[in-house]
């Protein structure tokens, strides 16, 4: 049985204390948050404080904060040489105090407050500076039903940016897609299967091998006539430089 | 039963010849292409041929077939007043030779030779100039199982903008963190399922909604750190671009 001490209250601490409370293996032990009234209403499933000097023992405290907080928030933790995990993508390791014993437990997904999480499809990106620790964090991946990844600071570094371009960067495409049906009173709808398909199709083929369309065959006439229909010109600017892009990944 | 001539041989063609075989209430009765080689592996299963003037009498013949083909072939075709219909995103209904009653039947989704493709989840653009012609599409289009809309040649140019925005550029986005990745000698399976959920989220909220990250939250730290990763001119200019038009969406 591992023992767990939950740190923050926003969406990866949340999806993290629902997947903990499945496995037999887990238990969360207590629950910290600056604000005690955002996990006020799990007060008769697990212990919650908002006093830090308050934290009970436990085998790892798990720092589900914002970026911003880890560092500070790691020097006022009132024990030393115990297990420490912040879950971010892009703090070092070395940013946590060195009192404790400091690891890395970033799940690389998108987490919302209205959407449930399938574990299975989250993986886990490991880093610990003592070999000896790896083993629990494996471990608790493995009871969540997660894939696990060894990665160091800089990889981590690299899937955090990468990160950003598959998840908002693209999200950003739906919206303009989104904005350009709507003006035609279009419903956003007849375009959610090829939204599926595009992700689908580079879960097998490479996003290289996967590519199609007017930038891709250097089909001019539609690209000009794209670029005639875009009255937002920072559409048209999008437009422009990513058909660029996938021309360059293409080799005109 | 609903007697079809398919003219061409690209994806959408095969595709769409694959799909009708397996309704009993729709008929490929002749494939017709310009060159006879990549159809000559189906002339047991039906009539093929190379030779325009030697065309069946049929229902409707599906010109599934380039968008700069479709005009000249519509203008050789050796008969009149019967249904043609052409299956492109782009091009204009009329554009097609008057000589015959013409429609579009268009399939908005992204179709590959090594993928099958599963026709509920291809919504498909139905446009007539005559309403009586409506209901034969509508037909097919329940046959294959498919969602169909009524869209007219101006929203169907808006829809297939927006298919380059969700599909080839969100996929060179994928290019791009695959090339990160690839820098750091990371396993490209570990982006796949953040990939799948991007797009499985919005089938749900819409891309407003849905929208996490620095950019959003306009955490200057991070976008700074990222932008200082990111040594490719090319991929320095698209993260700066996206991040601005996400901070104008969401009003920075």
């Amino acid at each position: 049985m591992i023992s767990i001490v939950i740190i923050g209250a926003g969406n990866v601490a949340q999806h993290f204390y629902s997947a903990f409370k499945t496995s037999n293996n887990l238990r969360v032990i207590q629950w910290y948050n600056r604000s005690i009234t955002s996990i006020e209403c799990f007060k008769n499933e697990v212990f919650i404080t908002n006093d830090i000097k308050n934290l009970k023992d436990a085998d790892l405290y798990l720092l589900a904060i914002s970026d911003d907080a880890i560092s500070n928030l790691s020097k006022k933790l009132p024990f030393e040489n115990r297990l420490i995990a912040h879950t971010s993508g892009a703090v070092n390791i070395h940013d946590m105090d060195k009192k404790n014993h400091r690891a890395v437990f970033y799940p690389l997904q998108t987490f919302s407050t209205s959407r449930a999480i399938d574990f299975s499809e989250v993986p886990i990106c490991i880093e610990v500076l003592d070999k000896s620790h790896l083993q629990i964090f494996k471990t608790i991946a493995e009871e969540l039903g997660s894939t696990h990844y060894k990665i160091n600071s800089d990889q981590r570094k690299a899937l955090h940016l990468s990160a950003v371009f598959i998840n908002n960067f693209a999200n950003q495409l739906y919206r303009i897609a989104h904005e350009i049906s709507d003006e035609k009173s279009l419903n956003f709808d007849i375009l959610k299967p090829l939204i599926l398909e595009t992700a689908k199709k580079v879960q097998e083929l490479s996003p290289y091998q996967a590519q199609t369309g007017p930038a891709k065959r250097n089909d001019k006439k539609t690209i000009k006539n794209h670029l005639k229909l875009l009255d937002n010109e920072q559409h048209k600017k999008i437009y422009k430089l990513l058909t660029e892009a996938i021309q360059h990944t293409h080799r005109f």
